[in-house]
């Protein structure tokens, strides 16, 4: 990789194990740049590896000040990093080429690294107890309760009251609310035999857990397993059908493959059933510093999976104005095959 | 206002009353365009007001379809609202000039109208609401809790469990930690006589609270109230400089001033007061939709300050490694005079 410029925080993280909300990290060959303001240099300094820590009140000044001192000739940069203006004001009135690399530091962090790995199943351990933590809340506590109370409560036992930070904020819907993908919570109140559909995550050391169990609703031994039984047996077919595509994606992924070939393998059972009309998203995503990264598991992607990916399986089926389904869970490849984290 | 573009979502909540997490807005002339995709047309259609909602899987290149059918010559955008990818797609084969108006919506949002300051009242009443009964909390419960758990339950009083939207997430800082203007949650306990400072701020109707207090710390009667006893005397003298520095710049705002006058007002008595270098950001911010609009109230600002505009004033000192006093209100001109909301 030659020069490049980076202003996002994960991405930043990624090269120098630090990061901060006013920050832009340059790249010039054997030199790198952490450049940031007075409220950040001392942490940066402690912690930021690989690059020198530049103060300054005026980060693109500064960048442009090393690029013309440094005769940069030419730098990448991604084009969805900078918002316009800052792009402008970077070109403006300086003789470096700035050329566009699309999303380059999500693809430098395609194959995560064992310490990576780590750290995700780390989180994902960590993500599981908190599901388990509040499916014991829903136990003994959920009767009534509103979508918007659940919320909070998830939010709650994820994060075990905020030690971790959640990697998005977690989706709680009961019956026809869980058929919109990204449902926002209501004052719609859990009752017995109801549907819940409950996609939450958290973050370990920045790293990005995600998981979503559907779940059928008593208050005597409530859990988040994948052996579900609905009282609504619309409920228990729509059920079986996303489980079985989930698993099937999960067994039969091998690394070689393309990424549509393991949406396909998803796609094409609930198709077979009769409900393709109503898996209305792609099979997966990423995840690792960024909660959606590369590589996406849709019918279009070509890229090769390899070991050490790391995405989630997420099939879905999603019947407006009813209910909908969606399980999910986090995998890894390894000895080319898909293993759950 | 001539034909523009907008992508912000609180600023295309302003035009429409509607808002998604994915839109083109689009004003031209006597029509308005709301561009988005089928998951939000719906809702769109029954709330988004003065606009045809127009579905779309590929929101820029409908826009571009529309420009070019209306013939469109000349359009102004805020350079801050679009990444260099989305206005790079925008421009291409187009003959339409996109002219850069930075902060445009902002600007119109300056000036509330009596709507937005009913909405604003009600959220600073909800906030305050959220403060007292974290009071309450911290005076049974608060003693040897962390800054981790405090911070969760400032949310969890702030939001009433979710109920509504946090403006921002609350700050919750003990003794040194509060030296930090933004300082994060530690594991540090809270103790009898400690100094904690608290901003936090809720959303209703989209539209924010922000207040900040600070306080000395007891278990038998806690409160965030402007009337402060600390044991530590340093404590005091610092609390006392902020205090009179923030009542004086409220008390002496007034409509047709400069913005800078009121920094000036607050910055001059801290300064007086021996501590203008420990002084280290501007005295206040708009509030609205954003948390963070105009009017700004720092040294270099010659807006002048107009009755119905909002914003806070928040002087602090921050004495490094020692401890830090911030109080903060957000205020609205009336009768040309700042009245707290």
């Amino acid at each position: 990789m030659e020069n490049f410029i980076l202003k996002n925080e994960n991405a930043i993280y990624y090269e120098t194990n630090f990061s901060c909300d006013n920050v832009i990290f340059l790249s010039l060959g054997k030199e790198n740049f952490f450049i940031t303001d007075a409220r950040y240099t001392i942490e940066a300094k402690e912690y930021a590896k690989n690059c020198e820590v530049i103060e300054s009140s005026d980060l693109i000044e500064t960048t442009k000040d090393i690029l013309k001192k440094n005769n940069i000739k030419k730098l990448f940069f991604d084009p969805n990093d900078f918002s316009y203006a800052s792009y402008s004001n970077l070109r403006k009135d300086i003789a470096t080429i700035f050329e566009e690399k699309p999303n380059f530091s999500k693809m430098k962090r395609l194959i995560k690294i064992e310490s990576e790995i780590k750290l995700l199943k780390k989180a994902a351990i960590l993500g599981r107890e908190g599901f388990d933590n509040f499916a014991n809340f829903i136990q003994e506590n959920g009767k009534n309760k509103s979508e918007k109370e659940l919320f909070f409560q998830a939010f709650k036992y994820m994060t075990k009251k905020a030690k971790y930070d959640v990697s998005f904020n977690p989706i709680v819907a009961i019956n026809q609310n869980a058929a919109k993908p990204h449902a926002l919570p209501t004052k719609k109140k859990l009752k017995k035999n109801d549907l819940i559909l409950v996609d939450a995550g958290i973050k370990y050391k920045r790293y990005c857990s995600d998981r979503t169990c559907t779940s059928s609703v008593n208050f005597k031994n409530f859990n988040f397993t994948r052996e579900q039984k609905f009282k609504n047996k619309r409920y228990q077919k729509i059920y079986d059908i996303v489980l079985n595509a989930q698993e099937k994606a999960i067994n039969e992924a091998r690394t070689g493959m393309k990424a549509s070939n393991i949406d396909k393998i998803a796609r094409d059972y609930i198709e077979k059933s009769g409900f393709g009309k109503y898996f209305v998203h792609s099979t997966g995503h990423g995840v690792g510093l960024d909660i959606h990264e590369y590589p996406n598991i849709n019918n279009k992607n070509d890229l090769i999976i390899e070991d050490n990916m790391v995405f989630t399986i997420e099939p879905g089926i999603y019947l407006p104005n009813e209910f909908g389904v969606r399980i999910e869970d986090t995998v890894v490849m390894q000895n080319g095959k898909a293993v759950i984290l």
